[in-house]
This record gives structure tokens, C-alpha cells and sequence, in this order.
């Protein structure tokens, strides 16, 4: 780490791009818009796709792998969704190169055009129905509960890694239901299960709640969401559930016998997170020293930094330095001892902040006579000394971790409380908007056309009308217009 | 199950097609070439892959993530690697579609056309060394032991479930190292994992061997590879580990600082297994009734079926059979207790064999009289009375399981031993390749030349020459050019 990140008071997002980089979380790639993530943040990604596995397995979902293509035809049955996803499709038209006729190097070979074009999945919701339709004859085939893990590709303009790339990584779920409460059950509780990730696992608190039309996936009837608070006050969606109604099972003809002896189309959901969460992970908790992980999620909980001046004063605090390694170890925590006599423990120090690894302990020669050691709190950056003979170190440092994992999301929680604004009339609106940003708790009329129009005039969209909302008489910010519940706006990534 | 599969002695080809897909393992896609994993295929996926990605990372190796697309110019930089795969290159050439003018649908929109065409990647040994310039400067940063599961395509005419797709997953293991040696180690302790991965996991014993000039990576200075024999005769190649020497180094300008204050280009090595893993999986060991899967490998290790008329008799049953399965659980046993009302015993026993439990449980009223349960065998189909007051059932089952591995892996090691035949003559060469198939062991002038010419011939390929082979004096079978080692030939999937 040459020199300091730039600060998040002052650019925001040229501090999000240089953390992402330094950190070696990911780095652009030679292929426009797409990313290449670098082994560290992958790690995270690898523990953020453990623990979604697992919590989908423990739901009943079964993981099942279904094509990268699509051909087009497919894309274009359900009409609402083709126009959602034309506009940044990638598409394959031939299969093969040849050398070109002047040795100039390989072309595309003119005679390997396929018959019909391939979409490289948006999502896969066309190639999974048509699938569908052969394992689904009666409703004892019912529910279906399936999951992919995969890469999806939608061609963006303007990209940011993690947060926008034109090609991602993500988990799509896709279930077929006998009935349509069945279908909104899975709908919201896989809803239920990203908040549940969000919160306990990344630590960062969200809203639950249903999208505005606008704002709703291409194909579905209702699209369920989680919406996080950045630190620059801007939200970003964190996972979407889709309730599919009968949509896809209608274009792709999928009917089953029902068990009263009747037929009919099955219903639908999907949903699905991707590697955006690494971007709301970063954003939420992070500051100007770099990263800042909860430990659920850090790939390196703990770790240890020796503080020595020659040989055998190092030989001294390894041995002790060791003896703590393997107690942390035995408790299941991941620990590295960082003894490289190439870089200086201040320089180390720096290191492992930029990386979020949750705490570190330095030992020198007085902690070795004084038997304590040194922990260092990456989230509140504090330090204490910790008497070996007082405390079982293993104990010590598994609570404080279940301690910083807790701080990490109270702070984020009270964060967002105090970025969520009630607002009550367009010029409040305005104003709290330039003035602080974060979520507007505000009437709205309930159309379509305010929506776009509010849009079009602050850059906010409707992030979600809240689950946990209450009724209550209003009138639409911009039109004056009667409404009876409140929606969260926000300008979001 | 409505009918039995096809046999294997009347036609090898069919069975294997049939049982793939009546054993809910694989299916064809509605797109060309393409496959999709059904749930109960995947799940053996994923046991594999969590135990490759174990013996990686327990050799240092991590994982990350670098783009599907890879733009044509960078393909090319290697000439003989684009040389190997420009035949077969999905491209995509277009980022949009549109409505088509008359109505008739979306089309591809002409404007959107890319500048430089991408290719979806065949391996991503171009992508990732050009990613490598900018990880590596010095032999500090070095080695670099990077792992990547990935879906790739390679456009093939001819295709067959898990064999050969055009869209296949794998992982692809890309490092870099400052010598030359090292690199070599590197390359030859992956094919080892693999090997021991094959043989201890798969139970599939494996000839480990280099591949002649003409079935070597196409960039590669060597290729490693483990060979396995199938029922049929043919053999399978399940795994290749290149030593890459300088090429992609050199193709992408990726030099160090040494050691030494030099400047040297950095050596390279790949590796990858991919879904043609459960082909051979499957091909190894499954018989007429079905698959037949090791233990190691096998989402359910025992289903438990009562035999029972009328509730009551199931009630007790289910008790007893309850308490045997926590026991298994808690020994870390996949079990699963079937006892739903809507099959009967006989169609659950030929389903689970059909689906290759390793072993099944089968308890009726006599049972609970006498505290017996049926032990029965999915690999010899054979039957035992097991008297659970006489033994720990979770320790028999465990045991019995580990015995099923062994066995499994001895009958494939048998069998490979049997069809393996050294030839030194032509016309012996010829009549065993018809006649009873597998490795042939023969003498070979070492040229390219004949190596084509006895394909041409006899369809059959240089699998390997092994590793352990001794050196001999011979002739070539078909120069009789002098010869001082063995090679093995085959029909190869």
C-alpha cells in the first residue's frame, strides 16, 4: 500500500474504485464492461455463497445447471419480458473462425452462421420454462423448487465494478407451484431469506418491500425486494423475488393435472442475488483505512502481527504467537500469522486494514514478558491489552468478534434510521433530497406516470413500498393527489 | 421406472443415453448441443467439485473469477492455441436486439454491432495471461496458483450428454511460476490430485501418462493426463494438466524480475476436469439395473423402504426405522426413509437402483419380530440379514460402505487389468482392437506420421504414454522402426 485511499467525504466514488482495487477485490478486464475478481474477493463471495447454499438447501431448493444460451426465439415469448431485456442483449451469431484469406490473422467464418441467433442468458427464466414443461405433468410433480448458480450477462453502458458489469455472477431460483398463495408464500420467503442473509450475515439492515410497476421485472406481477442504505446516501437493491402469476407457464404452454382432476397453468416465481452484494458489503461498512468485513463473512478473522527486532526475538513471540494460533484455530476461526521479515508491522498493520480483516493482534517482546497481547478492532479502530492469564484468548476473541459483527450492524442500522427522512411536500422532498440524500418516506399518487415524472425531475425512483407500512391518509407529493400509504424514495446505484 | 434400461451388451451407446436421463442425471437442451443438469445430477456434481476445491486450496491454490468473452485478437496472440480452437468459437457479434420493422418479432439490430467480435470462451488461458502482466512484476509475486469453475463453450457437431457438449462446466487451474521446474512440479502434482481424485472419489482406477505431440493442449509443451477404461472397451480421457512452458509468457509479454536481478519470461501451467467426469462416473461402474455410484460420491448413501400393510404396521415400522435413521445421521450419513404410500416396495427398490443408492434398507413385520433389517447391495445386488441386537448398525452400515468403495474400485481395476494387452505385431494390434477393445500396449516409432496413419487405420488413438513404463527395445507395430518404450493405444470417448 503506497499511499492512502482517497477519502469518501470527497469522492465518494473514486473512493469506492480505488478500495475495490487496492483491496484486491476486483479489477476491470480487457473485455469492456466485464470484471475479473480477484482472488480475495472471491473468497468473500465464496462465504457469501456457502451460507445462501445452505439456507436455500435448509428451504427445500435443489441446485440444477440449465444453458448459457438462448435462443431467440425463446427470449421473445413472453412479451413483456423480451422488452425488458433486448436492449442489452449479447448475441451469438456464429461458431466458428477461419483464417482470413489475405493472413491477416482469424475472422469470423461467413458460412458458420447459425440458422437461428443465441442470447447469452440475461436470466433464465425463457430456457428454464421450456424445460419446465416436460417435468411437469400433475401436480405430484409440484412444487419444483430450483436453483442455479451461474453467469449472466446483460450488455451495460456505463459499468462499476460489482455494482453494474456486464457480466455478473449470481444465483437465480426458480420455482413452478399447484397454486397461487403457494407461489406468493415462496415468494416472500425467499424475500424473507435474503433480509435474513442481508442482515445477519453482511450486517447490513434492510427494507422489505414490494416495486412499484416501474420499477418491477420484466415478466413478473409482483416483484418483492430488499433495499440497503449506502454510505453517500444512495440505496441500492440488494435482492429481488419475483411472483411470476401464470406468465411463463402461458407462454411456454406448462400445465399440470390438478389433484381435483382439472388442468391448469402452474405458477411461478424467481429470484436471485448476485455479485452487486459484494458492492453493498463495501459500501455499507467501509471507510477511508479500507475495508471494514463482518466477520461472518471475513475470509481472515483474526490476524497476527509480530513486533521483533532480529531472530531470536521473533523465534520467541512465534512460539507464543503459535500457541494462540492454534486455540483460535481449534474455535473454527480463520487466523494467519503474518510473519514476513519483508515488511515492517506498520506497513502490515496498514495491509490488513485496506483488507477488513476484523482484528489484529500485535505482539512484541513486552507483551511476551507482560503475557498480554495487543487486539485491534478494525471497526472502531480502537485497541486494548488483553492479559493471557485473565482470559481464555479463544473465548475472548470469538465474543469480541460476535461483538464487532453486532457493532458493525448497528452502526449500519442507525445509519440508515437516520438517513430516512418523512417528507411531506415537493419542496421538503427537494431539499432533504439534494441537502442529505438517503430514503424519502412520502405519499405518492400510486401512478405510473408520477413516478416517471418524479424521476425525471430529482433522479429518485420508488425504491419500495415498505412491507411493515402502515395505513395512513395522505396526499401525493407532486400531485396533491389522496394516497394511503407511504413509499420510500431514494436516487440509487 | 415403466420399463427396464436397454442392455449393455446389445447397445452400449443406448443404455448409456437412457440411463442418464432416467436417472434423472442429464438432458438434452432445447439448445443445440447444450445440456441441462437435473437436480440429482447436479447434486453429484457438486460432491465432486467440493472435494476437488478441497485438494486445491489444501495445495495452495485459490480460487477467482475472469470473463466469459474473450475479444478474437486475444485468442490469436498464441498461434497454435487459436490454431486449436478457432473451429469450434461461439461468437458473438452483436449487443442488441430490436423489433423488427414489420412486426414479426425481435431481431438482432445492425447497429449494435461490435468492434471487435468475442468469443465465448473455449479456456481462458488468453484472458488470464493477460490479466497476469499486470499481477506480476517480480518473482515475489510469484508463484500465482489460481483456480476457476466456469461453464465453457466449445461448438460441437457431435455431441452426448456429459461426454462432449458444447456448453460443458469445469474448473480451470491457471499458475504461474519463475522456473521451469517448478512449473513441471506443479504439473505433475495436479495430475496426481487428479489421479487421486479419480481412484479414492470416483473409485476409478486411472492410468497417468503424457500425451503424444498430437493429442497435446494446443499451446501447451506438455500434457499430462489421466486415462480411464470404460465397460465398452474405449477409454476416456478424465483429466489433462499442461506445463504451458513460455508460450502464453511470450504471447502476452509477461516478464519478472528474478532472483537474481534478471529479466525472464514467467512459466505457465493449466489444468482443468470437467462435467465429462460423470460420464465416466457413469460409465465405469453402472450396470443394466442402473447406476451404480461409490459411496464417496453418492448424495444418498442408504434409503431405508418399510414393508408394510396398513397404517398401524407402518406406525411401527417407521419407529424402528426412525431410530436407525438418526443413528446413520448422526455418523454423518446421507440417508433418506421412503415411505411414501403412493409407490409400492418393488418399484422403490428399482428406483434406487436405478438411481445407484449404494445401499438399501428394508424392513417388515418379520423384521421388527426378529430386530432384523435387509441389507441389500446396490453394487452386487446382493442380500443380508443384519440382527441389530448382534451389532452397532451405524458402524456395519459405515463399514459396509467403505467395504462397497473398495469394491467398487477393484472390479474397475480388475477390469482395466483384463483389458489391457500388450500387442507386438500389426495384425495383433488389429484383431485385439476388434475383438476385445481397451489398452493396447504397444511399441511405437515415436514419429507423428504414425501416429495418424494407425488412426486413420484403426480409429485408435495414442491415450498415453505412462508414466511408470519401463524402457524396452522394440518395433514399432506398424514401421517396425525401433521402439524403446510402450505407449497405450485406444478408442477413445
Amino acid at each position: 500500500m503506497s499511499k492512502g485511499l482517497p477519502k469518501r467525504s470527497e469522492d465518494y466514488s473514486l473512493w469506492y474504485n480505488e478500495l475495490v482495487k487496492r483491496a484486491d477485490l476486483a479489477e476491470n478486464s480487457p473485455v469492456r464492461g466485464c470484471m475479473v475478481i480477484k482472488p480475495y474477493g472471491y473468497s468473500i463471495w465464496e462465504k457469501m455463497q456457502a451460507q445462501l447454499d445452505k439456507m436455500f438447501k435448509d428451504t427445500g431448493h435443489v441446485n440444477a445447471y440449465f444453458p448459457l444460451f438462448i435462443p431467440k426465439s425463446y427470449l421473445s415469448k413472453e412479451a413483456s419480458h423480451v422488452e425488458g431485456f433486448a436492449k442489452e442483449c449479447a448475441v451469438v451469431t456464429h461458431y466458428r473462425l477461419k483464417n482470413a484469406d489475405d493472413g491477416s490473422g482469424v475472422i469470423v467464418d461467413p458460412e458458420a452462421k447459425l440458422e437461428e441467433e443465441l442470447i447469452v442468458r440475461p436470466t433464465s427464466e425463457t430456457v428454464i420454462w421450456s424445460t419446465y414443461k416436460n417435468w411437469i405433468q400433475s401436480y405430484r410433480d409440484l412444487p419444483l423448487l430450483v436453483n442455479q448458480w451461474a453467469n449472466v450477462v446483460r450488455w451495460e453502458m456505463r459499468t462499476r465494478l460489482f455494482l453494474r458489469t456486464s457480466e455478473f455472477l449470481w444465483q437465480e431460483g426458480h420455482t413452478a407451484h399447484a397454486s397461487k398463495q403457494e407461489a406468493i408464500d415462496e415468494t416472500v420467503l425467499m424475500m424473507n431469506v435474503y433480509a435474513e442473509f442481508a442482515e445477519t450475515y453482511m450486517a447490513v439492515p434492510v427494507v422489505r418491500g414490494v416495486k412499484s410497476a416501474n420499477e418491477r421485472f420484466a415478466g413478473a406481477e409482483d416483484t418483492y425486494c430488499i433495499e440497503a442504505m449506502m454510505q453517500d446516501g444512495k440505496a441500492l437493491q440488494a435482492g429481488t423475488s419475483h411472483f411470476l402469476g401464470q406468465n411463463f407457464a402461458k407462454a411456454f404452454d406448462v400445465k399440470f393435472a390438478t389433484k381435483e382432476g382439472g388442468l391448469d397453468y402452474v405458477w411461478g416465481t424467481s429470484w436471485g442475488v448476485s455479485t452487486r452484494l459484494m458492492g453493498a458489503l463495501i459500501m455499507a461498512h467501509s471507510d477511508d483505512n479500507g475495508l471494514v468485513l463482518p466477520p461472518k463473512l471475513a475470509p481472515i478473522h483474526v490476524v497476527i502481527v509480530p513486533i521483533y527486532k532480529g531472530e531470536e526475538e521473533l523465534a520467541r513471540i512465534s512460539e507464543k504467537a503459535n500457541e494462540i494460533l492454534s486455540k483460535l484455530r481449534a474455535k473454527g476461526l480463520s487466523v494467519k500469522y503474518d510473519n514476513r521479515d519483508t515488511h515492517k508491522p506498520g506497513w502490515k498493520f496498514a495491509e490488513y486494514e485496506l483488507k477488513g480483516v476484523p482484528l489484529r493482534i500485535a505482539m512484541g517482546p513486552r507483551d511476551l514478558e507482560n503475557n498480554t497481547v495487543e487486539l485491534a478492532r478494525r471497526d472502531t479502530l480502537t485497541k486494548e491489552t488483553v492479559n493471557l492469564g485473565e482470559v481464555a484468548i479463544e473465548d475472548y476473541v470469538s465474543n469480541l468478534l460476535d461483538t464487532i459483527q453486532d457493532t458493525i450492524y448497528q452502526k449500519a442500522f442507525d445509519f440508515r434510521e437516520q438517513m430516512t427522512t418523512e417528507v411531506n411536500t415537493w419542496e421538503e422532498f427537494e431539499s432533504v433530497l439534494e441537502e442529505k440524500g438517503g430514503f424519502l418516506s412520502a405519499h405518492w399518487d400510486g401512478t405510473s406516470e408520477t413516478e416517471e415524472k418524479i424521476k425525471e425531475l430529482s433522479k429518485a425512483t420508488i425504491r419500495c413500498i415498505p412491507l411493515n407500512s402502515k395505513t395512513e391518509e395522505g396526499k401525493c407529493i407532486l400531485t396533491g393527489k389522496p394516497s394511503r400509504q407511504r413509499v420510500l424514495f431514494a436516487r440509487a446505484y
